[in-house]
């Protein structure tokens, strides 16, 4: 008999059907006892009232793997409606040895520690499953939206030779006896990859070694690359990011429904143009003094009140950042070249994704490092490539483990990731 | 006006369009001047008479970022039948440095050496790209099969505390002062994951310090990972690798047809049900003594022959590898235990994807490492894991750019690679 999932029991009423699963709870009453599988779809109940098979489910654990076969008979008091009757249950291993804590409520009420070193059981919990659904949907949307869009996916170097994009916060490692430093990202490349096919997207682990014990860095994480080239400027790239974001949202609405449920968790309205405003003029609605070099966490709380305020959005985009704050391959507003075509994506009033539009000339990337009395020898190889024709370009990176957070409200990015790294980190 | 592909000019014969891209060769006649503008979609032909024009066009080298408008003309002997007439050409960069070989020559007839130092201009050969391509549409295709199947995609660290896996060939890194290592494969966080989700699959990099310097060996590749629970043995794990790979064999052909075409490949059939022999039986076609315990290249050219003549197949399963060859946390035959549930596909003649059953006991985890005599500390958190209820279950990983390497008939690994990473070379 075909195994199926418990979703698809209630389209089976009558019939005798074959589950397996994990044993997600046992209830042992005296007449009756109650076994809940949980498998991947969901949960279904499964009542025993025949003496020898009770015995058999109270010598079960919780997270035992089990198969049972019985009849569906509907119960509008069970999940989903239906249960399991007359059943035989099989384990299909040893009895399991219970996790530290019952993944059986509501919420998991362990510390988040605790979660995270026995994360192999604590990611079964309905609620932290359902955040990383939330993220594979997520993820998927975003490469739907770009392929769509004649994006090509590309895949770059994680262990690179010279550590230059921030400089400091490298993992180094030996590579064949020579030094050799952990991708902080995939800037460079991503950049270069536009010479070759325009439009280019990664999906890929980024290195940090930053030393902040905080609830929103991770040693590792997942950066959703774009880059794109004969842009006008900087609002080419927003389009693509609302397109991105779009597709992003689209997918965990329809692909991680059922995920969204366990969470409460209900998936923002994107505006068809995301609000914008200029950063000397965000400085205005925030309050802040005409002369701040950049927004702080306060300034961008009002931001996120005033978009709401104005133009019922969740989203606001920041453009002009001053060029002193933004990376040196940020390509200046020609107008006000003391601002940048760079640009920062607020969601709900906290920075979510950063992009804008890169230099691409080559005389600017010498000019540019020369300014800021950086030598141009460690970048010689990514510069050198702009003798040989890039095209205006830009684009952007959004944080798959933030994003994932801060759709769902989670407070921690550490409760979104499968196997978090960090300063403390590098188990399980 | 907006900005048209080169592929849409057919559509807009009598038209005055804006196309942009890169300039892919200049013939200055006599008479007249072609340019030649290479975009994503592919190349344009430019007809100059002006004489203003053709000197603004000599003056600008290959690879050169230029603009040009101008009128669609229908030429049954310009590529895709039509040409732009009357232009208006304007750079939209620097003059560019040609690169050191000629990009629209048929075949990049530089050295690969030379190919991989400039490979941010290398790739834009349309065969280099369109390998790529070929990969990105691979990949795809992968994803979609697997996300119809209810696979979930996840993300897994690529630092590891240990050195696990193969023991050897591993990376050493500092984390925070900790030794830790890069991730030789996903293997036991796949196993792990199939806990949570059943069914999960990853596209990631993984990383090997082998010290060999063939053609087949890249220190960083692209690993596609999947792994499935709740299977009966490692037939089941067989079918979703069969319809792993028809997904990536549809999308390439649907998705990459223009590169197919570049690159004058065909995709190979692949039946419905691949056919399948067993290790002993294998030996035997092969000619080979029935004590070999593995099979040798020589061996393996011999079944893709026999498959082809027998079944009229690319692809063959050789099933129940010895035990001995294969890693610990492989099942056994539980009828011959000498033999494995793990299995090796063939792809023409040579090995494309190993994969299997996996034990899911923790008492046979235990079992396993001490009869090779390994000690159980380094894979405790791993073997541990096994203790909370993992079904049986097993799962196989292909080698991305090996797989799209016999794909299209590449000799060397690097070819199909954007930006390799070996022994001797960490850049670009």
């Amino acid at each position: 008999m075909q195994r199926i999932l418990s979703t698809q029991l209630p389209a089976r009423v009558g019939g005798t059907v074959r589950i397996a699963g994990w044993v997600h709870r046992r209830r042992l009453l005296k007449s009756v006892a109650f076994l809940i599988v949980r498998d991947a779809a969901g949960l279904a109940q499964v009542v025993v009232t025949d003496a020898a098979v009770r015995a058999a489910v109270a010598a079960l654990p919780e997270e035992t793997v089990v198969e049972v076969v019985g009849t569906v008979v509907a119960n509008p008091t069970a999940p989903a409606g239906v249960e399991l009757t007359a059943p035989t249950v099989r384990p299909l291993g040893p009895p399991a040895v219970p996790p530290p804590f019952d993944l059986y409520r509501p919420a998991l009420t362990a510390t988040l520690p605790t979660q995270l070193d026995h994360a192999p059981v604590a990611l079964r919990h309905p609620t932290r499953a359902a955040a990383l659904r939330v993220s594979a949907a997520a993820v998927a949307g975003f490469r739907a939206a770009l392929d769509a869009r004649d994006f090509v996916e590309i895949h770059t170097p994680k262990v690179v030779a010279s550590s230059t994009e921030s400089g400091a916060n490298v993992f180094a490692l030996d590579w064949f006896g020579r030094p050799a430093y952990l991708a902080q990202s995939p800037q460079f490349y991503k950049q270069l990859m536009v010479g070759v096919f325009e439009r280019v997207y990664e999906v890929g682990p980024v290195f940090r070694a930053e030393p902040h014990d905080t609830v929103r860095h991770l040693a590792q994480y997942i950066s959703l690359d774009v880059e794109l080239g004969f842009v006008a400027d900087h609002r080419d790239v927003m389009v693509v990011l609302r397109d991105s974001l779009a597709g992003m949202l689209d997918e965990v609405r329809s692909r991680a429904d059922t995920a969204l449920a366990t969470l409460g968790v209900e998936v923002p309205e994107l505006p068809a143009e995301i609000p914008a405003v200029h950063f000397t003029e965000a400085l205005r609605i925030a309050g802040a003094p005409a002369d701040e070099p950049d927004l702080t966490p306060a300034h961008e709380r009002a931001l996120g009140q005033w978009a709401r305020a104005e133009h019922g959005s969740e989203f606001l985009f920041v453009t002009g950042y001053p060029m002193a704050k933004r990376p040196f391959y940020t390509h200046p507003d020609p107008a006000r070249p003391a601002y940048s075509n760079g640009f920062d994506l607020l969601f709900r009033g906290v920075e979510l994704v950063t992009g804008g539009q890169r230099l691409h000339r080559y005389d600017d990337y010498v000019a540019a490092l020369a300014a800021r009395g950086e030598p141009l020898e460690p970048y010689a190889g990514y510069v050198d490539a702009f003798r040989h024709g890039i095209p205006p370009h830009g684009g952007f990176a959004i944080g798959l483990e933030r994003f994932v957070a801060r759709l769902i409200g989670a407070a921690n990015v550490r409760e979104v990731t499968a196997f978090p790294r960090d300063l403390h980190r590098l188990t399980p």
